[in-house]
């Protein structure tokens, strides 16, 4: 997964002005430019990293020539206790990029670290972990990234590159079914059509009107597993519905799920819930 | 505490965009622009609300006519299964605002709620819970306003709005007393000057050199009791130093470290790892 | 078809700014700003009109309270010699707004009756005509506003809300073949996926790995005929190919491709190849 | 003529974010970043090549190690079947760059060749052609950077830089020579003033009142001969009147014009009905 | 004369953005939202009153809802110790938005002061004071709007709406024929030339090649008569040469400028060397 | 002191665009871009250099690759007729950025040339000298430096660097007592209070509540010295309160407010009348 370095120039240059402000009183009162320095980014729990790029653009706003020199790189499993990575630069420029840089790796790493745990927690069931839209406004593109890093599988990345119909659509509608026919007659021909059902009766109504993918939302694993069956026993021959579940599925009951068949198993709180992964940089002359 | 209208419609106005990208293509395609529809927030936790006032401004960005009907407001308690407020509009412009509002909403109220649970943890002890330059970024300015509302007290903003120095300043400029003294020589005469002491023979010279407050980071409660017991002795009697204290300061902990003497009790985790509030929208015709 | 009423008077804006630079020197220097005025929209040919309501606005960022009363609306066929709408408001700003109004309602109905032309050459066929992404640079949203108005079906917006082969992604993956398998596996499971194929063999090729949709770029109607039988006779029973034909189609070519059984036909001359629609606006007292 | 690099680079910007969305699905589905391929960009017409140097900036926006190998220039005319150029580079970015780089391509060169065949079409009279204001929204400073690689000369570029008084200003100021009298009084010491003109009698009072240039709109060349004629006997013998025609003049009618006396005759045409020039990019490893 | 509003909401937001950062901390710590406040803006010296609508734009940019009460206009003459104006709105706002409308307000008027002190100096000659381009960078469309309101009149906005070829072009150019003839050839046909002249033959030459208006720079009132009236001499019946004056003009010298013969007297020292008028703002409950 | 790059070259940028709005209609009229020209800056009065660097970054944004030579650097004094710097580069580019580099560096040079005035009128008195927030709105940041090198101090940057408590602040908040305590309670522990004051009372009364800086405005000298002998009197053994004095202070008095004891002496005009430095570029082959 490639990141757009555009797009990632114009967040980091944000998030740098956010954080200084009209600049580093501190540093400006007690460091001169002259004095270079060298950092050591330390792992400090096990973690799976992400976000070393990024870091690295951050510094590299301030002053391109600053590099880090890398031990390990995102998607590599970082032991506790290991250093991650050197950086050398002019030292207030570190000091000015630092909290930037080590927010950014922190909640990367912290979303791949769990992404990490879910995808290995359904290891071996053909099913995949992926995203939602419960992303910290502002860092979907990383967060989502992150997502990718640590094994999951991104969902859509706005209301504008996917078709999905949700409960509070239906709602409105009046109905899966005037949904599913209004979808198929007005969307992209290059659009799947995905719907939330709730039931095996609403499967039944789904899967006959053609749906491409359905959302399990707040199911049990057995009522899934029940869903699944009558989807796959439904379902014309030439074609096989994708079945994704979701709601507030846990590291004990994704594997469940995945038994029940599941395709897709969605989890909002990769992003919505970040444990910072815990990361220090030490600098010194 | 006031939110700046226009820095955060700006940030909506970003946020919008970043979930909508070309526009709602599920919504477009089922649902006319005449419907209108209603929404009910329900927490489904109990929760220190934080955010409401963002979120209703999120839907306002798609129709300045909708309102929220509200039955709490930011800082108020609500028990677990709650209604905390409706909403009514255009369907379509519910269903195109509802992930930002939400994402905001719950994120907000994660962090108040966290903030009032530290806060209460150290009641009466005289000490106060603040936040840290750790938030996500670009949203600093809503973290450190759930944080305001969770009972909280705001740090720095960011480098330029307070002079701090830290552990990774004394490394390069070659310890507390050179650091103190170009401080108080080159900083603006408007800005105190705190400092990060890590020993007892810290504290001493710090308070020598006259720091106007002092940070001490990863100690125990009784190594704090300690320096804040000898900063008190130390310092001349027209002025008493302000002692922070920080590092991985829990719920459990806290309570001994303002008893120890600090004044202010900063934790990191209030921002850097949000746990969501769960809070749903649900919306019907 | 709702045109997002934000993104298009940033683009309003924009172009005002291009037309009126340091402001209207010729306006400024003999008209004082009290002179009230109306004016007229003549139709001077026979038209589809579009853009009317984009025209509108263009007037209303100058001054909202200026308003423009219709006799016709978007989406309407206008006769020549009919007047369209009228407009009053202060004079100075009628005339500032006037070129930046004409030239986007002279194109938009430009678009609309090129489409209206082609989708009544195909009436009744069940085909339906559509645009391209060969749109004039930075006018893509009304561009395809115009298509729609004009009867006209939208294919992608841009690069990212569609999968699309086409022979130059072919020729660097090395086949059909290669490149239906990745994209199956590495594409969003919300996106059908849509190739190029320019023979018989490729066809074949392409119905057996699974696309969803063909295009058949470049070929007489009787080749596109074959294909599309061949098609048809190869897909399962449960699924329908849809069938593009593109490729310099004119208004005397797109009934024998609609009646050669393609779904969609798409023509990059609606909106390359633009013939403005002859529009005035007189002012008077 | 030499095109602002920044202004440009602002545009390409604008419209690569346009087309690119939040990226190209289709390619990072399919082809990884390393692969390098070539391309061949073919005139599939006769035509005035203009553009090219603005697409090669499309390109190298994307990567900046991307050339192109150039066999014709801005200015050149191609003749059908010729290879103007070919570009190498990463194969994802030049699937990337495809469709902004030809759309700015053909549409300069569809304006640069038909700018050229009117000032053929006027060769050896004196006369020049010249563009108008009815350019496509944003897209001015390349649409009339084409018409002076066509040959044309460029009329104003926005409200701000010429005085020309038009029959709607007229209008509402009262007639010519109020207008006249007005803009003498008024405007810049720097600029000349030009005015709409429809009879001898309004070519009399405009030179009577010492208007710099005349704008003749919408007459024969009979009609503007005879008014050619009565400015050149009035006007006083130290200066002489530019005469400017206007009003759908064709290449067939232009020449008529220029043999009338007029000095430049402007065609909206020329930028409001672009026909684009037939270019294609074909890709290989 | 008329500001563009968008223009200067556009000054004012970026003026705002620079005073206030992130907030007002003195305020927001001391004074509760709701109180009201009212202000008297008076006048500490003699004045020509300029930017009193742009002060009070300032303050509606905080909220609409404050208004002046307006005792003296733009382009009215305030004697010392008079009240000007008297504002009432939010007391907090009152206070943010104070130093940006005193700057602004003393900076205007201040020129507009100086500016009608040179119109006064000249009276009764039918010459005009003009401004130039030595503003103060970002603010000349304000500062050039003080000094119309001041009496003076508004030279070229910018290098591209005017053509003033100064010794700097002549110099490189290669004299000045060579300049005047590449500037009738190659400039649009609206506007008209200037050139700078240092000499009666340099007089006699610019004449010859025709320019429309001359800049004698750094003369003595003396040698300036000269070179008027040798312009007047040699220039053909039909047309006057505009005679321009410039270079260090002071308040004593001005008039024998006028007396000589000049039609427009531009002073640099306008807008370069403002003195700001003395105006405060007392604000009370 | 630093200029942060970021920061100047987007106001440069904006200045630029102000300057040169479509083009350079001259130059481009009479130049081809192939020449290449020299320039010197001459010093035509004796002044203190600043903002030479900022005038290189201007030339530099039309082409990087041109150079300034320079014999004086920003800080030095200059005689009157030395030559500052030389430039080389095409000659149509230094043509273009000519005057926004002299109004910048013309500008700056005043102000560090009237600073160092102030700054020697009480040279050996421990004093310094302070600027103000009357600044040109939008100039601040270039303002301030000039102060810097010019030997003065920089007082608040904006409103949110510091909290400084003025005379309408005390008039909306009910006195100095009120004032301070809501101060204390309220604002950033990193932040020290400063409070203007206008008598003895009044220094007595913000000693007492523990002002750490008192703003002595419009006092005689002999008033300011009996207000600081005051608050020496009164402030306890372990702080000292900084005096500022400020209000209408010249040359010939400031150093009668340093010798009273004033710690800084604030000095608005230092920035808000501005006398431009002298000096010119003259380009040649």
């Amino acid at each position: 997964m490639r990141l757009d370095p555009v797009a990632i120039e114009n967040l980091i240059a944000q998030f740098i002005a956010e954080d200084m402000g009209r600049g580093d009183v501190t540093t400006d009162a007690i460091l001169t430019q002259e004095v270079k320095a060298r950092g050591r980014f330390l792992a400090k729990q096990e973690l799976m990293l992400a976000g070393l790029e990024v870091a690295e653009m951050v510094f590299q706003w301030f002053d391109p020539s600053i590099q880090i020199q890398t031990f390990y790189l995102d998607g590599d499993a970082v032991p506790a206790g290991k250093e991650i990575a050197r950086i050398t630069g002019p030292g207030h420029m570190l000091l000015a990029g630092e909290r930037v840089a080590l927010n950014l790796l922190q909640r990367m790493s912290g979303i791949a670290t769990l992404t990490r745990a879910f995808a290995q927690a359904i290891e071996g069931t053909g099913a995949v972990i992926a995203d939602t839209r419960k992303t910290a406004p502002g860092l979907r593109l990383l967060d989502k990234y992150a997502v990718r890093i640590g094994g999951g599988h991104n969902h859509r990345f706005g209301l504008d590159d996917g078709l999905l119909i949700k409960d509070n659509h239906i709602a409105l509608v009046g109905g899966i079914g005037p949904a599913l026919r209004a979808a198929k007659k007005n969307a992209s021909h290059l659009l799947k059509i995905e719907i939330e059902v709730s039931s095996p009766e609403q499967v039944r109504e789904a899967v006959a009107e053609g749906a491409d993918a359905l959302l399990l939302d707040n199911m049990t694993p057995e009522q899934a597993r029940e869903c699944v069956a009558l989807a796959r026993e439904l379902e014309p021959p030439g074609r096989q519905t994708l079945i994704e579940v979701s709601g507030n599925i846990t590291l004990d009951t994704a594997r469940a799920y995945a038994e029940a068949g599941a395709n897709l198993i969605s989890v909002g709180a990769l992003t919505h819930s970040v444990k910072a992964a815990d990361i220090s940089l030490k600098l010194s002359l």
